[in-house]
């Protein structure tokens, strides 16, 4: 029995599903400096397994862009520079662009000051802020990133959605192996992972999310139109609102109701905001010394004994760091129904999806080449 | 029936309790200026709600100062200066002393620089992280404090206590009431809420601490033998070893297991580290209009429907302040076994336990005058 023909479910290289993405992008009139940079953002999240912030999100930025929410064409412009610390106008084009240009500032201010901290207005939803943590560390860097979102979570005391999931990325260098990258959102689990659920028809945990109503539910569709909760009560709800305040009362962007929902709100910019802190390690002690010490503490770390169902301890961002390279050499799998969705994307603007690995993990069955 | 003739258990005033610790700290030998900062730091917690980085600490702190574990006499040391960014040697002297000497470096260069990063090595437990963080706030600069703390909490995947609990405060000036002042500890509760719980001889909820053996216990004084647990599981176990490379590892502090026990390590000093960030606001937007974007912000939140149970909804250190007003104005108010504790301790050294306030809440029944 043959299969149907159409895109074949299997494992993509990471590179031709950024092509993928990209070329798409382009064909919607998204400069091409500005669609790789999306691109990228988007790959590495499904190479991290960050699932919920890859290339499922290319529709909805498709559709943003269609429907003139994002400008793709403006260029960031920084509006006060004092040195170390810095503002920026994203101009409201993509986040992953406005962040990967505020970034590019913020390293740049860290090598000659020690330290700096940009500020972003007037941008998108960025992607996974590991995308930006991640370079800061390639370059010896340590950095803290974070961004406001559209309302998801109730405060502590509140009944609805106030806050967003803000996303916060704490990043140091090692000497070897994944760098220390701690990305979390300030929900229990991210809003993504509830959205990745909800297309796969799973249901969550108990505990997660209320529904609209306010009553805690396992159903990810409900939970989505109620709210996901805070991390910790009132600490999450805390930190929530201090990456707010910083991305968003500071910059001059939105914040708390005044950021528009990327899925619902089709007639004015998100008006997101960032703030990125990079530190150069250097300037406290020699950046060998700094990993040597950080390497002394990973083996200490390991050397502990394990919790049951645990045969060894990683630091935050190892995990996802060993995924990233066996996608990296595998390929990445895709669910079947969102690579017809995003072929379908891709056809309609005559952009082949990207040819399976042969022979690749996911690909054992391969289907007859269309 | 009259009462037994000793200190009054009833409330004190705040200036009278600082007088009292300072005078102790004196008379064991700690300098005026010393003795001050560490007095107001513990009375900060008590006036805060905070009580378990209250007072409560007297005790152990004047041990390891008659164990020669804190230097009283060191004076903090700048040991690497590039402007923005400083490296201090505390000296090994008092934590809140250490700590103030380098919030004041802090807040010095961020008024220069825009923003500034201060690490510091040789120092002690500091005490409440938010006693820093409001002196940023008072003079309209954010601040986030943080410190590494010895070994209380199990990394994910861990069994036993290799992270502190490690504090990080995050505050923001307003234009009235309380600042925005999150001060969290990365555990599921501080270990100090443990402390107290056992000192009165409390349960406390199940989810958080393990025993010695690693299994959930509502007995507070076996979670104190075992491990209390970071919130959130491995965001709150990333975000601890986050603060411990920062407050450590860049430092020249201790980390993880090379941080000694306060209560436990009578050979070595602590060697604690704390890192200082302050930024200032005025270099983004004017400060009045950064206050005036939060005001908005919080009557958006407070204009919330609220969940059951609240009345209202408050943001990150507004119930702090309301208590430390109402604290300031009518006494604090100690338990009867701690007073008993401290009077002693008083006793000893010639100093009298401050005269309870007459008529103030908690003095209902006012013994008999000692």
């Amino acid at each position: 029995m043959s299969r149907a023909v159409g895109p074949v479910p299997g494992a993509v290289r990471a590179d031709d599903l950024g092509a993928f993405c990209a070329a798409v992008f382009e064909a919607a009139g998204v400069p091409a400096k500005v669609a790789r940079i999306v691109a990228d953002s988007l790959v590495c999240a499904d190479l991290r397994g960050v699932d919920s912030h890859g290339v499922l999100r290319l529709p909805i930025y498709l559709r943003r862009v269609a429907e003139k929410m994002i400008d793709v064409a403006a260029e960031p412009r920084i509006e006060r520079d004092e040195g170390a610390t810095v503002r920026i106008d994203g101009g409201n084009n993509f986040g992953a662009y406005v962040g990967q240009r505020a970034l590019e500032v913020a390293l740049d201010r860290a090598g000659r000051h020690g330290v700096a901290c940009v500020g972003v207005r007037a941008s998108n939803h960025f992607g996974t802020a590991a995308y930006f943590a991640e370079q800061a560390t390639a370059i010896g860097l340590a950095a803290m990133v974070m961004s406001n979102a559209s309302q998801t979570m109730p405060p502590t005391g509140g009944l609805r959605p106030f806050i967003g999931t803000n996303p916060l990325a704490i990043a140091f260098p090692t000497r070897e192996g994944a760098p220390f990258l701690l990305d979390m959102a300030t929900s229990h689990v991210a809003r993504g992972k509830i959205l990745s659920a909800a297309k796969k028809g799973d249901s969550i945990p108990l505990g997660w999310a209320i529904d609209k109503a306010g009553r805690p539910t396992t159903d990810a569709q409900a939970a989505l139109d109620g709210a996901v909760l805070p991390v910790g009560g009132a600490k999450g709800s805390g930190l929530s609102m201090a990456i707010d305040i910083l991305s968003g009362v500071l910059t001059g962007a939105g914040y708390g109701p005044h950021i528009r929902n990327m899925y619902e709100d089709w007639n004015e910019p998100q008006n997101v905001g960032h703030f990125f802190f990079v530190l150069d390690i250097s300037r406290f002690l020699p950046l060998a010394m700094f990993t040597e010490r950080l390497a002394d503490y990973v083996a200490l770390l390991r050397a502990e004994p394990k919790a049951d169902g645990f045969s060894e301890i990683l630091y935050a961002g190892e995990h996802e760091h060993r995924l990233a390279q066996a996608r990296r050499a595998n390929g990445i799998v895709l669910p079947p129904a969102l690579i017809e969705e995003l072929s379908a994307l891709g056809a309609g603007k005559g952009i082949a999806w990207p040819a399976s690995i042969p022979g690749a993990p996911g690909n054992g069955k391969v289907a007859a080449k269309v």
